[in-house]
């Protein structure tokens, strides 16, 4: 499918635009091609978009004091994707965002996105929605690293996106749940 | 202060509202009274409204299988809560909003809030900035349960609420922080 397709379907789930008006909402998105292990932020630069994923996985990572990995986010096609508290507050990156399959997403600067809301009022309520849905899955993913054992956390993610785990590495997989390694290991011979 | 004004002053931190603006969402909005100890939202019912608290401090809680608490948010003065998961779904609550002071809350029901976004679109804008920093907030809440230690959670917590820890008894910050009430008491000691 044609990335403006998938973009338009995406948004058109929330709010339904004219022809006129998603034409204004194409043209303000810039397409990006990645490669495999490129990075789309890295930790230190300032974050002024945010990215629609149209192919491709990446993940969001920051690092602990002792430069040990812990994902915050994967994103694959339909997720968008961001440093999110650096974007919010015009900051730089604390986190780096980087594919980890060759990628095709489309870039919506701040710029943009904020002239969008004053062309195409939908794009207001599509924000809007796009936003409470992102709070609500991060309280619930909350929710799951206070209450759930590994296993627990480990079968729900299994369940909600089972391609990832033919996509991302079982190392990687550990590091958004919070568990170790061999802990993986151990309930993964269990599948 | 009156909270009308409270009111005003939160959302003009963000839009500015004429006076006829103003008029039409306070309407929106219904006073509830709640005494210490009493629940605003139960397991089960049916979630169809969110909370903007004027006086007082509640909690919202999980339970898992064996009955223990894990607590999601913490709300104060100016804080927005609801049992948001439900709320997004427009399902039944699978946490509990208790009250842990006396309070003072204005209850946004969903239908008020989408005739506002109609009625005053400047609420739009208020309800997509205000989203993007719940998700924000719970982001760097993820981030910091996956990276931090007990010890540095605890002096997060205390160093960005200070007054929480006036307000709420330690086990509850223990179940905020997901560490043993044992390990609380151990750090508590270091204040």
């Amino acid at each position: 499918m044609e990335y403006a397709s998938v973009l338009r379907q995406h948004i058109e789930e929330l709010v339904t635009l004219s022809d006129d008006a998603f034409e204004i909402v194409l043209n303000a998105f810039v397409p990006v091609s990645l490669s495999k292990k490129e990075y789309l932020i890295k930790v230190g630069q300032k974050v002024g978009a945010e990215y629609f994923v149209v192919r491709g996985c990446l993940k969001t990572a920051a690092y602990d004091d002792a430069g040990k990995e812990h994902i915050i986010q994967f994103a694959m096609e339909n997720w968008w994707v961001s440093d999110y508290p650096a974007y919010a507050k015009h900051g730089n990156a604390e986190m780096d965002v980087q594919a980890l399959e060759d990628c095709f997403v489309l870039s919506l600067s701040m710029e943009a996105r904020a002239a969008l809301a004053r062309q195409v009022p939908e794009m207001l309520t599509f924000y809007e929605r796009k936003a409470l849905s992102g709070y609500v899955a991060t309280q619930k993913r909350v929710l799951s690293l206070l209450r759930n054992s590994a296993k627990e956390k480990y079968e729900l993610l299994l369940d909600q996106y089972p391609q990832l785990f033919q996509r991302v590495p079982k190392k990687m997989i550990a590091h958004y749940l919070g568990v170790s390694r061999e802990t993986l290991s151990r309930l993964h011979k269990y599948d």
